[in-house]
């Protein structure tokens, strides 16, 4: 097999009926039918229907030397800058299917960290992580899973270590050493989609040290291991998916993120991708961060293709869109929003194969650190225009309910009506979307934070550049050095990932 | 009296029964009891509750020379700098009572702008106008009313005029004359605080020209009066405060705008302030934005304080308040933050005296549209800072609920906690401050659309500066004027309401 | 008298033969005729000649209590919120009449600080400084002096205070103590307008400990005392001054700052306004800065004015000014330029009286470090908008001297003229002056650095806001407190200046 | 050959004595001597010598089907991606190596341009301009000339098309028709490097109508023919240069731009690419300005390189380079000078071939825009953060010529030091370093000028951008579409050069 349909996709979760799940403080006994969740479902198995769909079936399958066939692309390891390509032109695509986060990413980037640190490890000698990652992966991409990616622990106090704090369990670590496997125990938050995946990828969050030892695996569970744990977080707006509304709350259109709980669950060594590996782990945070960040030029520019088709529409419904205050703004949203996505785009063009073997080809660090960092930002602006063009009734639109309130119904169908083709309704579809889209968790917090928060880039970028031959540059021209300096064209030093 | 509380004026509201006030499609009954209008009820309660606390009580307080005793000050007429700078001070104290705008601005805006307009009819020779007014105004201020101000009309298409529109009724218009008084028809949008207010004071929204004199008319109703219909509109995260919690949704802490139908609603004479007089309407306007414009550096500079110490207070509960990057933040949120306020305090300063009597000290227009412009801009940026330094948990953490589930609080409570001395609840209830206000609409839409959008601002400083004296300067220092140019300090040119 | 032509000025300084000014190597023997000096006369002579000019005399003149007679404003004691408004006034409008830094508020400034200072000493029992003092102002009153303010000294290695520098007069201080009076020795760096003044006021530049003792002193002296060195600074385009042309170099239009070197200078004890006092030290340095913050709202508004006007005047010559994207940056850059003016206005009405006399009217801190932390920012992009509108001319344009030439002249004036009603000369005086102003020291440089870098007014405005305030306030909003919140209005603590 | 050295370009343009150069008035006889244009001449010999060195021989050379041998890769034509990524790369490089605009882009980016335009017709079955345009490519790459390239004319009214104007030649147009070739009159404005080149390759600057036909033209000629007149044009800071100076002016490393007089230049058939060919015209200009935007990420990202590496070493003269916020600052340079530079390697990548032959790979005009869009901006933003972290000496530092002055020379070194490893003499040449290329016209007049201003680059992302296709994602997922949107995954519309 190796491609699913979503239908299939939504079967099988359907039917995974022992995760302990939570929503509102109340247990969910079926994600695909939950009003909370069901929009992540919806999401997640667009993700699945493109492998089917005339106008992404070439971008969504990929050929796996793994397993010798197809897969969903969402499951492979990439192998050139063709690949890295086509994840960001696959999720742009993906963001105008559903309007929000499809939340697969986080696995698809776990399982091609998970290569190249195993195969390093392997290429040092020690091979068991690679094989064990190689049956895993071909077993992924065989039975087309849904994975989640679990990096960032609960963290407790952010200035200790793993090992310092008061509470020992504030990162995921190993507690129990069995014959057959590992007892792990602790918490990982804003898990991207994780009540309604298949399995989970757990991975460090961060460099360690030799006491942090316990801290430092790697692994990988179905969701449904006995001791896991899932409290799903609200989002700004969520409520309105329970109104059993279809315009308000946009009930079809969103994702989730929620905090996973490890309560002593049981993982099997072969499903152990690294154990205790704490000098990799530094290494490990640095690849997944990179593949993650270049993905938000992605999906992030394929959200403001939204925004910016709303805004247009809005802009027509009320007959301003032809003016030049209109059209500048229209057009610095677009300029926004290229920008974060030639980022993304050469931090794939640019990127390189760290490892041999059928995965291991790596985005530009550099870039794909510019192209989060631009994310954290830019969004916010294009939300400001399109806030701006699209007029205050943003804030204060009638109900859809009011819209089927016979008693008002004609009122607000006469006053809400701007220009004469479009109706009160299609204005208020209109406003919900761009409500629900440009103020939303996937589009704003989600991209401050998700692959980490802006300092975290900043960090990157820091050390990526090389300031001492910048510095030598300006020496030579001050008339300060002898001669021309010689080094490689950028002033980009070398990645913690590509010095071994 | 001149003087209620805040328990008064919700008596008072809680008895107007005949107010058809529409949420959610449904007929609303008490709106001091309705989950979605009580927040509103409880931010306007603050206005009066002010004159009588401790800290606030000499602000909300002034002398009325028209009732001869002490009033609201929110009811009241400004004759100096000292009473515009009050307003804003007024303004920044109560948004740190109320965290939402109370929404009692607006009418109060109006009660100034009005006594200008009639007073200038009035020294023009037209003395109805201003008669009526004075007396609506000792009315108001003794029985120490609640009022909306209802400006912004539907609009239709927005590039046409009142009597172009193809609804006629797209601006709200006298349609019959009687001897008693006149019946209006048309709807007034966005209008802030609708649903929980005693009477609603209605004025043009553009400068007109003869077609439309029908549409140049200003007048006060009481909300029951027959034939008013409001629908009130939805906000960003509304439906939380309908759930029964009291941390997810914040259900004390929110403002409402709504859409106020007049369908054919009769005003008596003597509650007419502006009738047909289409010249008069473009002044109005730029009296009334003006100072509602200088009023946004109170009320959000007051919101961006709730945030920035909800911000500092999360910041501490990870343990990061020290770090330098953070602190680097805090600060440019507080400069920006400031900002917006000098602005306002400089607009307030540098008023004037535009007619004579017991009112009718302005804003200075230039410095009012300079801050309004700010706030247009600098909330989504603190709102950005704040969202990169409380972390993703803003967009992902638990519900009050899951915290009330035995199955899973206590595991809750050991991986939200940050450091010891905070808690998880502390740390939920400060997350759902800062999602509340910093993602709310009275922060982000409304600064954009407050008080017109950017553009009327824009357009607006275009005006009062007058360009062609600053280019007079540079002539003479390019060397091709003979002389010095002698004109005003600042370039600034007369507003309209300035010239007559 | 105490009131000067500017004539008798430039008179005074052209006899002031014995100081040693040196520029680019060679000693002046006269600043009035050098032609890198003169601009810079040309400029402190325009604030002599407001105090006669019709347009300018009113805020140009003071009465001085101290003196009982009518004082140049630039000499004079702030004494009310009015005085301090009409300084930033007289800024923005003598920047109008010289098109660069007219280099006599440093002076001005140190004068009003060390009133503040020396009179908190004599309130404390220690009254010799002020006694010396008040005598000071009296002589530069009724002279009216033209004064230079030191404080920035050269500061060697940053990060070491100056009793731990290894060079012991990176910090001016004192290296003998006489019957008669001090010896003094060190340098101070960017002092504006140094060579072309009558006197020099000398402020210590930081926070002191005690062993810094020898370093925390003030004190005046004639420029031409004996040991006074200066060097002249170079500045941006400067050479083209002393090119002989009258256009591309502007030759009549810019300031200078220069380094003063006290080479073992005797100081008379009456001269002495500030001994060894440490402690006072840091208060001075807060004082001062905030005077000196607030004055940038009026002289940088003024340049921007030449520059809106001049930017507005290349537009027309070239056709384009009614082109909508060229008013949307000419309002830009007019909502830039007053929002910084506006700062300036608060800070100068919300300022308070700090001690009593005849002086001591101090601005609100606060205000004023945004005021100053605006100019940091808002002129580049005022300079990148009118470099957008002028076109790349402004980089490219002919020499004066190729206009001048016969064998080119007419292909010039054929191929430069832009809208018939201009010429080709029009349009190159205007592109030299947009360049000499927009791309300045003066406008650029000096609005970063001048009264303490942008860092400085971070950290000022951070002390000075109260961010537990503004946390309590959050608490009692999240439901984390018990009572609304007690404090201030605008959640600011007292600066060091007014707690003592 | 195919390659010449540096020195022997520089003796190639020392014996083209025939060229009419003005500089400030006087007729220049040899340009390679002339203290105003040396330094273009430095530059541009780094172009030539980079085929030589070992750091940029790989990337400055290139094999060329054409000749059938190596030539400089500033006389290529692209044929991949590789190539486009190439120059880049290359022009990051020499901007290390020259601290300037070295001049040979525009002559570049022509011939590139004219391979496609030519091809385009020669494929329509006009083939003599093909033909001609191959021949001088040979020429130019056997004799590896040094290219200036021709384009924006003098405009006369902007807002008027080319016949229009009441100055004919405003524009660039053909005066006379003869058998051998056509008379040429008019001139070009703001022309890189003219002065220092061997030809000059001229093209029209806009679309055409019909009525504009004798001014579609392109040719190329010898910078000798006569008629031609050239004045170069100023620049900031340029008289310095004259000085005789070594540090002050870096006399070695600038550009220049300057004005371009065909005052009937006669041009021999074969030389003549376009003629009379209006509907030409606008795609010619839309290829050149995206080929040339392109290049902007390379050059200017150098010259960040430049700036950084200065500031770097400043803050480590005075001691200061490890302050959080100095770093914070630092970071943010790199930031956007590598966001540049991305934007550009995406614009290399994601281009396309759109003719057969020996050349025509053309850049993505989308990302070519966006990169040139970014360089309108940011180097305004690195120039204040550099200006920011150098600190105030940056406006006021002595000249070199006081630290030769043994009167002051000792005082200098002692006060000037920083931390003890660094002398006087090291901060001022950093000090000048960063003062002439951070305020540079090179870095920034022109980044906001060259390649066309900044709103021609919005005009052309507004086109390029499918905002219908938006809209109708927009409408899809507001429910108002009944399917998913099949379109591009970027919704881009093709150029005008790639429709045909």
């Amino acid at each position: 097999m190796g491609l699913r349909t979503g239908q299939q996709y939504v079967e099988g979760i359907r039917h995974r009926q022992h995760a302990s799940i939570y929503v509102m403080g109340k247990r969910v006994t079926d994600v695909t039918t939950n009003l909370f969740l069901k929009p992540s479902v919806l999401a997640f198995k667009a993700t699945f229907d493109a492998a089917f769909e005339e106008d992404t079936r070439d971008l969504a399958r990929v050929y796996s030397p793994i397993v010798g066939e197809e897969v969903n692309r969402f499951n492979s390891l990439h192998t050139s800058p063709q690949d890295l390509v086509a994840k960001v032109k696959l999720l742009r695509k993906l963001s105008h299917k559903t309007g929000t986060c499809f939340q697969r990413c986080v696995g698809w980037d776990a399982l091609n960290t998970l290569y190249i640190v195993t195969r390093r490890m392997a290429d040092k000698g020690k091979k068991i992580y690679y094989d064990n990652f190689i049956k895993y992966v071909a077993d992924v991409q065989k039975k087309d899973l849904a994975l989640a990616g679990a990096m960032t622990d609960v963290k407790g106090v952010r200035t200790l270590r793993p090992s310092e704090q008061p509470n020992p369990d504030a990162y995921v670590r190993v507690v129990e050493e069995r014959d057959d496997g590992i007892i792990v125990r602790g918490a990982k938050a804003n898990i991207t989609g994780i009540a309604v995946v298949d399995e989970v990828v757990v991975m460090p969050t961060r460099a360690m040290s030799e006491n942090d030892a316990a801290y430092a695996i790697s692994f990988a569970i179905p969701l449904d291991s006995p001791g896991v744990k899932i409290v799903v977080g609200r989002q700004l707006n969520d409520a309105r998916r329970l109104e059993g509304g279809e315009v308000d709350g946009l009930p079809y259109m969103f994702n989730h993120e929620g905090l996973l709980i490890l309560d002593d669950v049981f993982v099997p060594w072969e499903r152990v991708f690294l154990y205790k590996e704490w000098k990799e782990a530094g290494v490990l945070v640095e690849i997944f961060s990179s593949y993650h960040r270049q993905g938000y030029a992605g999906c992030k520019s394929g959200l403001g293709d939204v925004i910016i088709g709303a805004t247009h529409n809005l802009a027509k419904q009320i007959g301003v869109v032809d003016k030049s205050h209109v059209q500048e703004k229209l057009t610095e949203m677009v300029f926004l929003n290229e920008t974060m996505y030639s980022a993304g785009l050469a931090a794939s063009w640019e990127g390189r194969k760290l490892v041999d073997g059928p995965g291991g080809f790596w985005v530009n660090p550099m870039y794909a650190n510019v192209t989060k960092h631009l994310v954290t930002r830019f969004p916010y602006e294009i939300a400001k225009l399109s806030h701006d063009i699209a007029g205050g009734l943003l804030g204060t639109a009638p109900s859809e309910f009011d819209l089927k309130n016979p008693e008002i119904k004609a009122l607000i169908e006469k006053y809400l009506q701007g220009v004469p083709e479009f109706t009160a309704e299609t204005r208020l579809r209109m406003i919900r979307l761009l409500e629900n889209t440009s103020l939303s968790v996937a589009y704003l917090v989600e991209s401050v934070h998700g692959a980490g928060s802006p300092q975290a880039q900043r960090i990157s970028m820091q050390r990526l550049y090389d300031v001492d031959a910048a510095e030598k540059i300006a020496k030579f021209l001050a008339g300060m050095g002898n001669r021309p300096v010689d080094f490689r064209v950028e002033p980009h030093k070398k990645s913690e990932a590509e010095k071994t």
